[in-house]
C-alpha cells in the first residue's frame, strides 16, 4: 500500500497498462504453444500451457486490484476513468482468451492418444490468422491506434469464414468414418475456442477504439460464421452445402 | 445528465443493482426460451429469443456508463467501490450468458430442419439445473446472501457432469449412424453452451461472495467436465468409458 500511495497516478496508470501488455503477451504466446503442442503430438508441452493458464486469472485479479485502489485513491476523472475501465475489461477477454487456449491444449493431450486426422491441417493456419490479429490489437492498445484496432476487428470475418470451412470439413470427415468421430469432435471444440479468442480480440478493439476516440466502431459487426444455422447430411461434402445454411 | 446529478447516491447505486437484477431475468428467460424453442422444434420462438439478445447488450453497456458516472461524480470508497466493480463484472458474464442461449437459439432453428435425435431429452434436464442455479445466484446478489452463492456454486459440478454423460452420449450416436452426425454436433455445443452459462454462474456467485464478504471463495472451484481430455472410440458405448477419460 505505501509503495503505491507513494508512486505518481502517471506510475499507477503506466503499471495497468504493463499488466495488460503482459497478459496480452501471455494469451498470445498460450494460443501459439497450445497449437504447437497440437500440430507436434507434443503432450508435455500442452501440458505445461494448462499449467502456466493460471497466471493469467493472477494477472486479471491484479488489474482489478489496482483499478479499484487507483479509483478510490485517485478519483480520476473523464480520459483517464475510461483508461480505467477499459482495462478492467480488456483484462477479462485475455483471461478468458487463456482459458479457450488452455482448453486447445487439453484436446491436444486427447488427439495425441488418437490417430492423426487430416483437416487438423487447417487448424494452424486459423490460429495463425488469429494471433496475428491479437498481435496488431495489443500494438494498438500500446499506440493508441483506433485505425490499427478497427483493421485487426475486420479481419474477424476472415476467421469465422476459415471456422465454417472448417466444421464443414470435419462434419464430412465425421460422416465418411465412424472412426473419425471422436478426433473430429475434439478438433470442432478446437477451432470453436480459436474462433472465440478471435470474437475476444474483436471485442478488445472495439474497446480500444472507445478508449482513444470515445465512441463506439461505427459499422456493424462482421460476422462470417454461420455455422450454428448449418444443416448438413451425409453425402453432401465439404464444398457443396452452401444452399443449405439458413444465413448468418 | 441533470437527472443524474440530481439523483441521490444511494438512488444511483440501487439503479446499479436493478440493472443487474434486470439483465439476470433476462438470461434466465432466454436460455428457458431457447430450450422450449428447442423441445418444441419452434423456429419462430428461437427466432425471438436471437432478435431480444441485443437487449442485453445494450443493458451491459448501461451498466458500465452507469458505473463510470458514478465513479466520476460519487468518488465512492470501499465497498461502494466494490459494489461498482462487481456490476461492471456480473454484466459481462450475464451479457455472454445471454450470446450463449441466443447461440442454443440459432442451432434450435437448424435442429427443426432435422430429423429429431434422442439424446437431445437430455439437454432440457441440464437446462433447468443451470436455469435453477441461476436463480439462486440471482437471489444471493438480491439478499447479499454468501452461503446461497456459494451453495449454487457447488451444484455447478452437477452440470459438468450431465454435460461429460450427454457428451458421450451423443458421440455413440454419431458413431451409430452417420445420419446423426449433424443434429448431433448441433445438440453437442447446445449441451457445451449450457456448460459454459453454468460457468458463467459460477463466476458470478464468486463475485457475489467477494462483494459481500471481501474475500474469495476459499475451496478450489468443482470441475466435473472432463470431456476435453475424453478418447470415445466406436463401439465403447456411452456407458463404459471411464477408464479412457485422462481425468479433469
Amino acid at each position: 500500500m505505501t509503495e503505491h500511495t507513494v508512486r505518481s497516478f502517471d506510475d499507477q496508470l503506466k503499471h495497468l497498462k504493463n499488466l495488460i501488455v503482459q497478459m496480452g503477451s501471455l494469451a498470445e504466446a498460450e494460443l501459439e504453444g497450445a497449437i504447437a503442442a497440437l500440430t507436434r503430438r507434443d503432450t508435455g508441452l500442452a501440458q505445461s500451457i494448462v499449467g502456466s493458464d493460471s497466471h493469467l486469472d493472477e494477472l486479471e485479479q491484479e488489474v482489478a486490484n489496482l483499478a479499484v485502489r487507483i479509483l478510490a485513491l485517485r478519483q480520476p476523472m473523464a480520459s483517464d476513468l475510461r483508461e480505467i475501465v477499459s482495462a478492467l475489461k480488456i483484462s477479462s477477454d485475455l483471461e478468458r482468451m487463456g482459458d479457450y487456449a488452455a482448453n486447445v491444449a487439453k484436446r491436444a493431450i486427447a488427439l495425441s492418444q488418437l490417430p492423426a486426422v487430416k483437416p487438423a491441417g487447417s487448424i494452424p493456419r486459423m490460429a495463425r490468422l488469429v494471433q496475428a490479429i491479437i498481435k496488431d490489437v495489443l500494438d494498438s492498445y500500446v499506440e493508441r491506434d483506433p485505425e490499427r484496432a478497427v483493421d485487426a476487428w475486420r479481419r474477424d470475418e476472415e476467421v469465422d469464414e476459415m471456422y465454417t470451412s472448417i466444421f464443414r470439413e470435419l462434419l464430412t470427415y465425421m460422416m465418411e468414418d465412424a472412426r473419425n468421430i471422436s478426433a473430429c469432435t475434439h478438433l470442432l471444440f478446437i477451432a470453436k475456442n480459436i474462433e472465440r479468442i478471435g470474437d475476444h480480440a474483436t471485442n478488445i478493439a472495439e474497446i480500444i477504439h472507445y478508449l482513444v476516440l470515445g465512441r463506439q466502431i461505427d459499422r456493424a459487426r462482421p460476422k462470417g460464421d454461420t455455422t450454428s444455422f448449418a444443416v448438413v447430411r451425409p453425402g453432401e461434402g465439404a464444398g457443396g452445402g452452401s444452399s443449405s445454411e439458413a444465413g448468418g
